[in-house]
């Protein structure tokens, strides 16, 4: 095994790439630590760049602004998974790019991610590649309705997706997601969802939180819960299953896992990987002493991972359009942390903040 | 009493004067409420400045500049309390400067300090006015030895001071002292030294975390401890110290209070307050859900107090001068918050960063 890189000493900095809400939280946590952030972002006013050491403002495909951008950082990571793979590419020939190249190229393909768990041996929905009505059509017929169509590329928050009721509704799908290449994937009878947030050194040691359970309201997130309330054999288990993925990708840095457990039997279905931090890991800023924030940051700074482990129960609930308008309610609540993302308008949908509210332990 | 003003709304901007760690970590408590802050202060790379959102560099007597940073900000408050006054009230013309001018005034001068609280009825070590070698050295007759003499100004972690265990010494010591102005201060018989983080609102609430035994090396702060091992009543009686001394102040932020423990009869003695959020209080960042950081930028921007409830026991160490070396090591304990202050050089007996480690709570 090839000696590993030294960690980055205190006062290293660590471009960004994206200057959203996960931006300004790796920044803060990265400062934590005596390491400075650099945020690469396109927009004007990023909200990552109020608490970054230094900001370019450039389009991702800014050949010069790239070259100049890693010339001035030690390592790059990213707060989003659609930083495009020629972005990527073209940092690395510079400067170390965590997680690498791999990671962005499975997670940003609904199909390519559904193959690599596939050949892990992990389950997930059943799903079928759709490139037209006639293969649509087909994949209705395999699959079975209710069914989601659902772009390959560029989808969160259910956008970018068609529920399915009937096959005759094919060629409407088709239209809906404007014929781009899609999969088809199969209901799965579900009772919660949950998800890990994995942690896996430049020395390949990892580091799982405790599972979370989220809630969803309109396909947004909208409640995290820990503990999950499931038995501690199901979530070793979604742990094990993260860190397997994690492994199988050479991953350096944090990864949120989605997993569907399924009713009755309690089988765990990986819904999808998202190469970051993750929302449904907030709760980890008041729940732990190392949040993933920073755990993300070490990873990539080649530092040692903190201990995921958690002194509290937590919910996170997050603070989406007007919700926020309370903050001056919702900041008198003892025993919670309130975030607001300094983002200017509180456009519907949009997430403007959370606030987790902690409990003493109730499970080990 | 006429109406309060309105707290700022999240998207404000607080000026800092002073770029410290204090600073650095009061910026990033604000930026947690979406709050943004503009941090002032004469050395070229300040710590602080890696998190703010925008940065002045001058001198604290720069009129111009003082006036462009008043109107670029929404209200002023400082992290250290040898801000000048005539600085603090030329900004006070323009913009909300909180703590006010009479917390400063107290706090810059150890005789006006002593005056103050022998007038609040608050216990103190035996001090006298040293104005030249005459007056000390009737002081000394009066006070006994040993005593210490101390510059009413400027003087911070064991600086500007000389203990005197012989009359004979009083032209030394004053030599030592540059003849600056002075008090002397007779010895307290003390089994521990203890201090009270409170904040006091703008509507006038306050609230005070649990008090912190704090342990000395060089005259420096190196171990805080909480529970401070007091029954409650000794630490009720701290607190409702603090609150009164606060109150008194008419203050608005977060205090710091040292406070002496009698030998035998725990008589609490106060021995200094600070201005702003103090080194005894850093352990609220992991034992609270509001650290006094945010407390402090609550209080200073009109915002409802947070609870000051304690969820986990913490000891907080400083780690001065080469203790920051050490970090790889550092990092790897659980249970543990890491925070480095991005300085550069680690000179002897500069604080480079500090170490939180928690368990769970034994006491309520």
């Amino acid at each position: 095994m090839p000696d590993l890189p030294a960690p980055l000493p205190p006062g290293s900095t660590i471009g960004v790439l994206g200057g959203g809400q996960l931006g300004r939280m790796l920044a803060m946590a990265a400062a934590r630590l005596g390491l400075r952030t650099h945020i690469y972002c396109p927009e004007d006013n990023c909200t990552a760049a109020q608490v970054a050491d230094a900001v370019t403002i450039a389009a991702y495909d800014d050949k010069a602004a790239l070259k100049a951008f890693a010339a001035q950082v030690d390592v790059v990571t990213y707060e989003f998974e659609n930083v495009p793979t020629d972005t990527a590419s073209m940092l690395a020939q510079d400067v170390p790019v965590r997680p690498g190249a791999r990671a962005l190229s499975v997670a940003q393909d609904r199909l390519t991610e559904k193959n690599f768990m596939q050949g892990l041996g992990v389950a997930t929905a059943p799903f079928a590649d759709v490139t037209d009505v006639g293969s649509l059509t087909t994949a209705l017929a395999d699959i079975g309705t209710p069914a989601i169509l659902k772009t390959r590329r560029l989808g969160y928050d259910g956008k970018g997706q068609m529920r399915i009721d009937d096959t005759t509704q094919a060629s409407t799908a088709w239209e809906a997601v404007n014929k781009q290449p899609s999969i088809l994937e199969g209901f799965v009878d579900f009772e919660a969802e949950i998800s890990v947030i994995v942690a896996r050194g430049l020395d390949g040691t990892t580091a799982a939180y405790d599972p979370a359970r989220n809630d969803h309201e309109n396909h947004i997130l909208s409640l995290s819960t820990v503990p999950s309330g499931y038995p501690e054999t199901v979530e070793a288990k979604a742990r094990t299953l993260a860190e397997k993925i994690a492994a199988e990708l050479d991953y350096v840095g944090v990864m949120g896992v989605e997993l569907f457990v399924a009713s009755g039997t309690r089988k765990l279905i990986v819904n999808e990987i998202a190469p970051r931090v993750h929302n449904s890991g907030h709760w980890t800023l008041e729940g732990c002493t190392v949040s993933q924030f920073e755990q993300h940051m070490r990873a990539v700074a080649g530092w040692p991972l903190g201990s995921p482990q958690r002194h509290s129960d937590a919910t996170m609930t997050n603070l989406i359009g007007s919700d926020a308008d309370d903050w001056q309610q919702l900041a008198t609540e003892p025993n919670a942390g309130l975030h607001l993302y300094g983002k200017g308008e509180a456009r519907p949908g949009r997430k403007m903040g959370h606030i987790t509210r902690i409990s003493p332990k109730t499970s080990a």
